[in-house]
């Protein structure tokens, strides 16, 4: 059913064209994440603009090469910038990528999700509690660190994917990448990853990154996994704790070349 | 009159109970500490949650096991939330910490205290100056960083404390945990420690963690301070200065265990 | 037509003066600098302030040393703190310095920038985009990296600098500061600069800094310059990307001395 596809030369070819066309990320974040999520868009070549207020964000979303929408810190004036942001970049054909930071947890972020989606993002990445959230429109989950299980949440992912015509990633030990019909799991990363705050966030971003220069959301999505897992790998091994793997994995993805991201594992099925 | 304590078998138990229930701490932060103080929660086991607008903060609080509120970097709306989550956590009994981050620098942060103490917060973190600004309700102090003599402070603090019905921590060269009666004297740490901004944040973000799990607030916060205490002196020991000396911090709290924590000094009166 | 001139005993001068007097730095900065601009503020001895809503960024700018003002993430509350900053900043002849992040982008920027120079900035720092673009009016610069050549944003610099009675710092692989009639050029940093984030917003809040010690913000400036272009090339001497760059940057800050500063080449003209 799933066959073993190394090394993934896509993946490459799209890190190389992030880096040789250095697309211009507009990323409306929450303010635990602004400094790594930038920090980890230079790393790769990416040029990272945090613009987010209603004034400008619609404006500068039809100069951005690709938007990233993530509601972890929400207010009413940042939903509006967001809701600007979105609606210029489905309206342009830009592509933007929604993360739904703990929907399940409150009211107020299940609405927001509900009012960012009618303006069909390209790709949903969230952990496996938010993206069944999102697909069940229940409750659940307790902030940004997943709970649920993973086949549910592999299932309400390509159910996701279908109702929104969008490509959903869920991040975890492994990362699923899917489109409702196709799937690749993604391997490598790192223990430590989930003790280093905003790497989700920085994912997201990542994956806004790879899909301003690649036409398919499916494969850009695959390769910013895939550059995050082999980063997150050889920074492991030269760190002591998730303080100094968190500083290793901003090196280690600046350093990133064909050989190392073609040590990934995607499983494609 | 006061007898050193030596290992604080309560400081380690605490610990383990962090990272054993990974307790959900919402922190309202200020802007400067949103990474630095999620890093340092997730570094000890629990699990941070930046939920800051009235429109989901108290009903956040309501699901928290300990809430953080830091008047840092104020304004009217993130004031709002900042109410609507010390009165959920007050009313369902969850624990909170406030830091009266500057109070005695403008008018407009003696209000915000004043509005917030009304919710009895479990305890008070701030350096010397902030606690003799609270206890006095006068003005003084520049900024986050203590220009107050240590006795004063230490007479300001106990006094607030029974003011209150709070435990009050003064941080410092050495830190002091009082309720009113008992006082306890944290030692250790790093000389680069002061040189590190939002540190005092983040000790307030590992109060409330310590609150979470146990039901003594003067035991947590010396439990807090022992953690940071024990992590700053093996930090420094392998720094170069500090920022190399912070990125070493959130990996030593990752890797603290009992016989690190028990070789804090504590002094108790 | 240049002289070059080294050491600078001015700038290890000026350096020396930060660390003695420890200047209050009010910095009314984005959400991506927060953390490293605190923490480059601490690294060189200055305090740290990020003061910035309206109900007390004026009454702050009152007793702070020096203000800084960067529009990186503005929105509306923002920029009438800033502007009330500025004003009174202005009034009391208190040293500020403008960061006009990515003015050229949107049509918000600019009308913000244009309400804030009537307050008379004692220094602007931006990249030579920037710089152009409020040079002329004009649209142009895709964020916060410069794509302008650099002779144009020269003459542009000087041309800013007599029309607003300022001093102009434009950074890049070379920094350039002019007051309209003198010029002087940095030399030294190193390439992993532009990979991080916020170096450039760190930059103006050093420049603060230092025009809080100095009565001629055009030797404060070169003076800030000078200190990031030493702790620059060593920090790039022991790093192996930008994430372990940027640790190492804020150790060398705080290690600098006056043999390291007179290590660096200034060209004046």
């Amino acid at each position: 059913m799933s066959s073993p596809v190394t090394p993934s030369s896509t993946s490459a070819a799209i890190a190389a064209a992030v880096r040789a066309g250095s697309p211009l990320v507009q990323y409306l974040t929450n303010f635990v994440s602004m400094d790594i999520a930038a920090n980890v868009l230079n790393a790769v070549g990416a040029s990272p603009a945090m613009v987010h207020d209603a004034h400008e964000s619609g404006e500068f979303a039809r100069i951005a090469s690709a938007v990233g929408i993530n509601i972890g810190t929400p207010s009413p004036s940042w939903v509006d910038g967001m809701v600007a942001a979105a609606e210029a970049a489905h309206e342009v054909g830009t592509p933007w990528v929604l993360d739904p930071v703990a929907v399940g947890a409150t009211t107020y972020r299940r609405d927001i999700v509900a009012r960012l989606v009618q303006h069909r993002p390209t790709v949903v990445r969230g952990n496996a509690s938010e993206i069944l959230a999102m697909a069940t429109s229940q409750a659940g989950g307790r902030g940004v660190d997943s709970v649920a299980v993973s086949s549910a949440a592999l299932d309400a992912a390509a159910e996701l994917a279908r109702q929104l015509s969008t490509v959903v990633v869920v991040t975890g030990v492994e990362d699923v990448v899917t489109d409702g019909t196709r799937t690749a799991v993604v391997h490598g990363g790192h223990a430590w990853m989930p003790m280093v705050t905003a790497l989700g966030c920085s994912a997201t971003a990542l994956v806004a990154a790879c899909c301003a220069v690649d036409d398919d959301p499916f494969e850009a999505s695959i390769a910013a996994m895939a550059m995050l897992a082999a980063a997150g790998e050889r920074a492991g091994a030269r760190s002591e704790g998730p303080g100094s793997f968190r500083v290793a994995l901003v090196d280690e993805l600046a350093l990133l070349d064909d050989v190392r991201l073609s040590s990934v594992r995607v499983d494609r099925s």
